[in-house]
């Protein structure tokens, strides 16, 4: 990637660095690896962010959004309940209940009843979201995925050490 | 930490896990490792700012209000230009302003003119802020940096891939 992140020009310095050094010099020293790697998680998520909802808004998408279409479009016949897509992505039911009315609007799911359940609807991906959110997932995977600028040794390293700091606060069972 | 995540009960497989062996079975398998790892850090961030934004809550902060206290404590005479403290911060200037009013509002920092340069406030911290940011540091040193989970490898490596991540990205020079 050439552009420029999105919060100006880059210093000469990293400032994770720097406010490592000041944590240190403080008499933090025991926090500041720890502070260190936080922060570099939130700006590497920032980044990320930036770049991502600035390729999916000409599809009308957040990252939110598209990961909803893209759970469904891996489903069997394109349907799940409100309650599994909520725990396979991990967001509240509220945040849920919101991405899943926006894609409603604009036709790229439905919400049928649940015969086995009432208080859970079940989301259908129509064929106007399959071919959106597909031609988003070509996007994406060239744009972001492929063009990590990584080693595959690093991205792999990253994968294992933020699996374990995931399961260690109990994101999954290891 | 053995509070849920904000997300609810753990299931017991990996939803990355589980995409990736998805986008395996899709043919595109080039882009599955940065899609884990994409997704791996989007998480990892939501993990930590849930906690970290109900630690900070008590305090009135956010982890945005809160980087820049701690910035500010750091400075010579605890004070820097609005211009300076964006770079350091790495946020839009808009951004800037808006979490300088709500810390001004809130008598932690305050806002003077720039003899050198009409166009960009100097930022001064408070003793309340001073005093505030000793607090929450203290709370977030110890519940957050220092309980990262990860072993002390675990954490050099991941603060030095997404240092060779953000460097790519054009974050700092390296």
């Amino acid at each position: 990637m050439t552009t420029s992140p999105a919060s100006g020009p880059a210093s000469g310095r990293d400032p994770i660095a720097e406010a490592r050094r000041q944590w240190t010099a403080h008499g933090w020293e025991q926090a500041a690896p720890g502070m260190a790697a936080v922060t570099s998680i939130m700006r590497a998520q920032q980044l990320l962010l930036t770049q991502i909802d600035a390729l999916l808004r000409p599809f009308g998408l957040t990252f939110a959004r598209f990961e909803l279409l893209r759970l469904l479009s891996f489903a069997s016949e394109q349907r799940m309940t409100m309650r599994r897509a909520g725990q396979r992505l991990q967001v509240h039911p509220t945040s849920l209940t919101s991405l899943a009315a926006r894609l409603a609007d604009d036709a790229l799911v439905e919400r049928v009843a649940n015969p086995d359940d009432g208080r859970s609807a079940i989301l259908v991906l129509t064929s106007a979201g399959a071919a959106l959110v597909d031609e988003a997932t070509e996007v994406l995977n060239r744009e972001v995925f492929e063009a990590i600028g990584l080693s595959s040794d690093d991205v792999a390293v990253l994968v294992e050490v933020l699996g374990r700091f995931r399961a260690g606060r109990g994101d999954f069972a290891p």
